[in-house]
C-alpha cells in the first residue's frame, strides 16, 4: 500500500443503478422496500472492504414508478440501523436534508446511529431543490440555492456543536459513587442564527466517533466552498478525467483557503462499474440490461431527466446540440449538468444511446472486464482526479458482487486498496483523527475549535 | 380464555423505572445508549408474549442526570428498528411529538418501520409541553393545550392519508410485464389545514398494517376527546380502581359518541410490578432500590416532580395538604396530575415515603408475590377498570424476566393472557382488522372511509 489510501463507497439505490435491474434474473422487484436487500448488501460491500454504503435521500415520491421503483423509499435512519446491525466495520453515509430539518433533530438522529454502530456513519449534507418535496413540507416554493446552502452551513455549526455538547468525560456511569454524569462537561449550545435558534445541550452522551463525518456534494460555486469548509468526504459527478483534475484541485485549494489539511478531504466522483469477465461479456450485459428495459423507456429516461421532448430524439443519432438545457439557474443540479455538457461536447459523435451508456443521467459508466475497471481507477486516483469513488452497481447485490470477488482483488494487486479494515470507525476508515469536542478546555485552558 | 383479551406493554425506561436502577447489582449503567440493552429486553418481553414494547420520548436532556440516566436518549426509529430485528412477533409503539414534525415526516418513519418490522408498529401521538424541547427546536414558548391538540388531531388526519396514499393493489412488481406500479391507485392527499399542508403521495407502498395503530395517553378533556376519536389503545396513569373505572367508562362512552366499536379501543393504565416470591421479598427488593439511591436523592426527586422546595418535606411524615400543584393549567399533564391528587386523599395518612413507594411520581406501584400482582391485574380488569396494563419494570432485564417467569404463568392459569401469539401483527395482538385504503373504492363504486 502507498501512502495514499484509495477510498470505495458503493451507493445502493434499491434493486440496482440500472432502471430495469428489478426485473433482471438477478434482481429484486420490491427491493426497495425490502430491509433484508440493503443488509445483504451492506455485508457484500463488507466483504469487499469497502469504506461505507451511501444511501442518497429525497422526500417525495420520485421518478416514473409504473415503470420501476423510486430510488428511495425507507427512511434512512431505518435502513442505516439495520445495515449496521448486520455487519461489523463498513461504515454508512446516511442523507438527511438541512432544508426541512431542525439541526437538534438531525444531531440525535446521527448521534443515535453512530451509538447503534459503534462508530460507524457519517451525514451526507443536503439541501432540497425539488418543488414536489417542497409541497410534502408546506412549502409552496423552496428558497434559491444561495439561502439553501446559507441554511445548511448554519446547520452544520449548529449540528456539529451539539454533538459536542457533552465532553467525552461527561458520561461517568459509575454504580460505586452514584454519579452518572458529570454536568460541568455538559453544555449549552446557545445557538441563535437566521435560520436557528438551539438551546441544547443534546440529550446523548457524546458518540464513538465525537461528530460523525460530513459528506457534501458541491458542484456550483457556493456548494463546492461549502464542502471545502466543512466535508470530510466530496461527491461529485465528473465524467471525463481532465474536468475531475480540475474539481479535485479546486476543492483542494479551497480547503487550504480555509487552514484545513486539503490531504483530509476526499473527493469520491460517482462511478458505475459493468463489469464482465472480458469486455465483450461486459457490454452484452450491459446491452441485456437495456433490452429488458426496451428502446422507449431508455429514451423516456434520457429525454425526462434532460427535461427534452423524447419527439425531438433519435437514439441511434447524436444528441442536436440546442436541445441540452441551460446551467446557471439557481435550482438545477449545476455539478450534473456541467459533467453532461463536458461528455456531449468532449466526444460530439456521440449517439444518444451512447451518451445512455456512458451514464450521461447519472454518474460515469465504465464497462469492461476487471483489470480495465482498474486500470480507469489507477488512472483516476493516480492522476489526482480521484481519492476514490461513489460506486453505483447496475444491479444489486449481483453487479456489487461482480466488482468485489473481481475488481477488488485486481486493486489489492496493484497496492491501490486495503487488504483488511485498519480501524474500527469510520472516521478510522478515512484516515481522520477522533476529534475533541470544542467545548473542551485545551491544557493552556483555552477552549478547543 | 375468555373473550375478552388482556394487553400488556412494557414501557423500557433505559435502565429502570427505578431512580437507582443503573445503580443496583442486575442494572446496566449506560443501558440508555446501548442498543443491544433494548435488544436484550425486547426478546425477553416478546418469551413473555407481551403485546409491544413501549418507548416514551422527549427531545431534551431531562431530569437530574447527575444522579443517573435519562429516560430516553436515542433516537426512536433507531431503537425500534434494532428492536424489531432482534423479534419476530411483538409489537413496538414509538413517540413521536406532533408539535414539531410534519405530517410527512411522520407517515414516513411509521410506514419504514411498519415495513422493517412486517407489521409489528404504533404510533404514540403526542404533544409537547416541555419548555426546554421547544428551546431545542427553535420555539422560545409552546402553544398552549387546545392549540397543541388541534394541531395533532389534523397531524394525525394527514398521517393517515399518506398511509392510505397507496392502495394495497398499488404495488404490481412484475417483471414480466415490466409494470411496478399502478399509478392509477396511488393518490395526492392534497391536504391543507391551518397547521400544515401536505401533497403527497408518500413515497413507499401502503405498509404490512395499511395503518400502524395510533396510541394516545389522554388525561384531559381535550386529550380525552382526541384518544376517544383516533386511539386504537389509550394510556392512563390512574392510581385508584374507582377512578380508574371512571376514566376507563368516559372514554368507551365518548369513542361511541364518534361512532366507534367500543371494543376495539383499549385503555390501558401505567402498572409498576414490584416482583418477590413473597410480599417479604417484593418489599424488601423495593426497600434495597430505595436503599441505593438514599433518602437525600428519594426526597429530591419527588420535589422537583411536584415542583415543592424538598426543605418542606419530612420522608416519614404524610404531604402537607397545600404543598401539591393545582390543576387545570394548560400546560402540565393533567392526568398525572389528578391521579396524584385521587392518592393522596384517598389515603391521607400515608408518608411522603409511602406515596412515593406506591408510585405518586410516575406510575402506579404493586409490590407482591406473582399471585398477589395477578389479583389486582384480574381484578382490574375483570373491574373495566382496565384492558391491559403499560407495564414499567424497576430494573431491566431483572425485574421484566421476573414478571414473564412468574406473573405471565399465574395470569394464564386463570385464563387471562395468551398462551402463544395469535398472529403476526400488533393489529392482530390488538384484535384490530386491517382497514383499507380511504381512497380505495367499495363495491358500491364510493371511497371507502
Amino acid at each position: 500500500m502507498t501512502g495514499r489510501q484509495l477510498h470505495l463507497n458503493v451507493n445502493i439505490l434499491a434493486s440496482g443503478a440500472h432502471p430495469a435491474a428489478w426485473r433482471s434474473p438477478g434482481g429484486h422487484p420490491t427491493a426497495v422496500v425490502d430491509i433484508g436487500h440493503y443488509q445483504r448488501v451492506a455485508r457484500e460491500a463488507e466483504r469487499g472492504l469497502l469504506d461505507a454504503v451511501f444511501l442518497s435521500d429525497g422526500v417525495l415520491l420520485r421518478g416514473n414508478v409504473a415503470a420501476g421503483p423510486p430510488i428511495t423509499a425507507l427512511d434512512p435512519a431505518v435502513v442505516v440501523t439495520a445495515m449496521a446491525l448486520a455487519t461489523d466495520r463498513i461504515g454508512f453515509i446516511a442523507t438527511v436534508s438541512t432544508t426541512f430539518n431542525s439541526p437538534y433533530h438531525i444531531a440525535r438522529i446521527f448521534s443515535s446511529l453512530d451509538h447503534a454502530s459503534a462508530g460507524r456513519v457519517a451525514w451526507n449534507v443536503v439541501t432540497t431543490r425539488d418543488p414536489g418535496a417542497g409541497r410534502n413540507y408546506g412549502l409552496a416554493e423552496l428558497p434559491p440555492r444561495a439561502q439553501r446552502y446559507a441554511r445548511a452551513a448554519e446547520s452544520i455549526e449548529a449540528v456539529t456543536a451539539l454533538w459536542d455538547s457533552w465532553e467525552d468525560e461527561a458520561l461517568v456511569a459509575d454504580p460505586a459513587s452514584g454519579v452518572w454524569a458529570r454536568t460541568d462537561l455538559i453544555h449549552r449550545i446557545d445557538h441563535i442564527g437566521p435560520f436557528h435558534s438551539v438551546q441544547g445541550p443534546l440529550q446523548i452522551p457524546r458518540s464513538p466517533q465525537g461528530r460523525p463525518p460530513l459528506v457534501q456534494a458541491g458542484g456550483s460555486d457556493t456548494g463546492r466552498d461549502l464542502a471545502a469548509r466543512y466535508a470530510d468526504a466530496v461527491f461529485s459527478p465528473q465524467q471525463l478525467l481532465a474536468s475531475a483534475r480540475t474539481y479535485y484541485a479546486d476543492i483542494k485549494s479551497r480547503a487550504r483557503a480555509y487552514g484545513r489539511d486539503p490531504d483530509t478531504i476526499s473527493v469520491l466522483p460517482g462511478l458505475n462499474p459493468v463489469v464482465g469477465s472480458t469486455e465483450d461479456e461486459a457490454r452484452r450485459r450491459q446491452r441485456e440490461l437495456n433490452a429488458l428495459l426496451g428502446d422507449d423507456r431508455l429514451l423516456a429516461g434520457f429525454a425526462a431527466r434532460f427535461g427534452i421532448d423524447p419527439a425531438e430524439l433519435d437514439l441511434d443519432r447524436p444528441l442536436p446540440a440546442h436541445l441540452l438545457r441551460p446551467t446557471g439557474d439557481t435550482y438545477g443540479s449545476q455539478g450534473f449538468d456541467d459533467a453532461a455538457r463536458d461528455l456531449i461536447s468532449a466526444a460530439g459523435h456521440l449517439t444518444v444511446r451512447d451518451l445512455i451508456d456512458r451514464g450521461i443521467a447519472a454518474h460515469r459508466v465504465v464497462v469492461g472486464a476487471p483489470e480495465q475497471i482498474a486500470d480507469d481507477i489507477e488512472r483516476w486516483f493516480l492522476g489526482r482526479a480521484a481519492d476514490g469513488f461513489n460506486l453505483q452497481c447496475d444491479v444489486y447485490p449481483g453487479g456489487l458482487a461482480d466488482f468485489v470477488d473481481h475488481v477488488v482483488p485486481e486493486l489489492q494487486r496493484r497496492g491501490l486498496f486495503r487488504r483488511e479494515y485498519a480501524g474500527t470507525t469510520l472516521r478510522d476508515h478515512y484516515g481522520l483523527p477522533r476529534p475533541r469536542s470544542r467545548y473542551a478546555l485545551t491544557t493552556t485552558g483555552e477552549a478547543n475549535r
